[in-house]
């Protein structure tokens, strides 16, 4: 299986692109790996949250592929414990060639990015801006892998 | 209210390093905020989780003070949403002088660690490391506060 992280806007705190570096490098020893940075255009940013879900949608839903499996991180989502979250993953890794996961922007995701997609998950109870997330997300990802394989980081 | 943060052992990743440091800045606007390090002499680290545990318990306690409002950060803990976290700080804030919150170490906390504390707060029903749980944490301090301030970060 193949997995895709979308996401919106580059990153603005080093901490976050570093932390992002790191558990991509640990996590390419597991699986084929890939993070897309969405951007919109200048002219389609706006301080008008419902246009830019729109415009991201545009952006993203033209990205996705028909049989692609597609994961929305969101705070309405189910919650998995690591293991769960872990054998979701190995279940999915036997009937998907290609599984996406897709970090909402600033003000989340438009009614069609929900519409395509096959899941929700949700890290926490908590709001974490939608930058933090990328690093919560990565080693949750990286612990998965960890916990598929019997190797001991689950219990660092 | 004063607050303190415990935690156990030094972050051997400088991304969580680095962002604990920008949020701890931040979060220093709101709250007077410290975080102590807690660091088991090399002759009682152990591979033996329950001594480990035990002798992490044993430094903690002498910190704490009687009147202290401790709250464990653990899995088996409350979970909150960002706001509901915020109410219950603004509450204890009116109750108490002195908060203290505890992150674990890689084996978590002793018995009597739970005897001593007040409240449990799960940030997430997944696992993560106690070094990148460090982050987490200062990102949704920083945002109870600009909750509780009516600021926009909570939006971001």
């Amino acid at each position: 299986m193949k997995i895709t992280l979308f996401q919106f806007g580059k990153t603005h705190l080093s901490f976050v692109d570093e932390g992002c570096v790191l558990f991509t490098k640990r996590l390419k020893h597991y699986v084929k790996f890939d993070t897309i940075t969405l951007e919109l255009p200048p002219k389609q940013r706006s301080a008008d949250g419902d246009l830019v879900k729109k415009s991201e949608a545009a952006l993203l839903l033209k990205k996705i592929q028909p049989n692609d499996y597609v994961i929305l991180l969101d705070e309405k989502g189910k919650n998995y414990s690591s293991r769960q979250f872990a054998a979701t993953l190995q279940t999915l890794a036997n009937t998907h060639a290609s599984c996406v996961f897709v970090i909402g922007g600033a003000f989340g995701f438009a009614d069609e990015v929900y519409a395509r997609a096959n899941a929700q998950l949700s890290l926490s109870s908590m709001t974490f801006s939608h930058q933090v997330i990328r690093v919560l997300f990565l080693e949750q990802l990286y612990r998965a892998f960890t916990i598929i394989k019997g190797e001991p980081y689950h219990n660092d």
